[in-house]
């Protein structure tokens, strides 16, 4: 039984999540539909990242087993077609070998989250971006998200229904990069606990903003508690940009 | 009477187009009524460019006058806060000698047309770029694109519709550069005709699929007739960027 890696672009806006639940719509929930159609068979498609409602996706990474064998792209084409109007792309569908793992194979994740640090209202990005008017200090952040990288106890950073076994992570990059209006924080590690990017970007928008410095973010952390937490960012301006295997 | 000179970004999606219509909202009447909201005064605001509907703009520019003499930051906020919901953004608003025109005192204007190349469905960027899966050469289309570039007879690619008096217009770039999965098409002018970007985009996409070459092209333009015209390109891909002055 072929199993297929899937690559998977979506908007997150009219999800409740990557994961299948009892209400409302999911992407998984939407490809595994997808994949009904086209071959009758109801299988579970697996993803390598649990986003969350409203949370995006540049390119998940997806696998599933299926009976019949296709020309890959001919997968892809057929789920593209099935999926719409879901705003899902199916960037590629390429067989592997039955020991890849979309969750458990994945060496590096990366993530991006986009804010719009302007006065007016937002057009072009509505549900894109996290807009913040007020001046963000973007080399301020930057160096305090510094303290955040390296292998670290995260129970401050971390969602209270957070399912991993330890809180314990590495971080391997945090970088806050200003472009123009736009202020962009790239991340990547192994993998990360649930809301553990948009608490630190939360956080650090409370130094951009001149509420906290380096020192005060150091001590969030070091407190090991969730009450230690900044504002948790919203999940418009979040993406899930690639995983590495 | 101070005179502000407004740049405004919007997406064109949900707007019958920048000008104000009978049926249907336009930009136009969306600015119109956030003015009158602001300081009770019913006045014209007017355009740069006329852009049609579905069609969006990074940095529209446009000019009104009214009696109430406004702090220009706080005319700027206003705007934004009686134009919610609607996907409009001013970026700008700053008081102008009267003698500034949005549209007749523009020296150049750009616009940014985006088609992605892929067979994948569109996710994120659904109704703001061009989605076509057939292979485009886009170097093809660059080189096809400089015969167009200078002072020539457009009649070819103006809508029927045109209002100009001459179909003659300068076109001082038409760029095609391929980044990734993304064609971008980059065109500035002193002013286009009804539809140009558009026609002309369409007729080098024939060009990217082989169906035309660069002379073909050239007898387009040759034969100043619109029925010589490649595909008119949809609004969603056509962005107005800028307007020089």
């Amino acid at each position: 039984m072929p199993r297929y890696k899937l690559i998977i672009e979506y908007d997150g806006s009219p999800f409740c999540g990557w994961q299948l639940q009892e209400n409302g719509a999911s992407v998984q929930g939407a490809l595994e539909d997808a994949v009904k159609a086209i071959c009758g068979e109801q299988v579970r498609v697996h993803g390598a990242g649990r986003t969350d409602a409203g949370v995006h996706a540049l390119g998940q990474v997806a696998h599933c087993d299926i009976a019949k064998h296709f020309v890959p792209g001919r997968f892809r084409d057929g789920l593209n077609a099935h999926l719409r109007p879901h705003p899902i792309g199916v960037l590629s569908a390429e067989v592997v070998p039955d020991t890849f793992e979309a969750r458990f194979s994945a060496k590096k994740r990366h993530y991006l989250y986009r804010i719009s640090n302007r006065r007016a209202n937002l057009a072009l990005d509505i549900g894109k971006v996290w807009r913040l008017p007020r001046p963000l200090d973007a080399d301020a952040m930057h160096e305090a998200a510094q303290r955040l990288v390296g292998k670290f106890d995260f129970t401050t950073f971390r969602d209270t229904e957070c399912q991993a076994r330890s809180p314990e992570k590495t971080l391997d990059q945090l970088d806050v990069i200003r472009d123009g209006d736009a202020v962009n924080i790239v991340t990547s590690a192994r993998s990360f606990l649930h809301s553990q990017v948009r608490s630190m970007v939360g956080s650090l928008v409370w130094v951009g903003e001149g509420r906290w410095n380096a020192d005060d973010l150091q001590k969030a952390l070091d407190a090991r508690s969730r009450a230690a937490c900044g504002p948790v960012a919203p999940p418009d301006g979040l993406y899930l940009v690639r995983v590495d295997y």
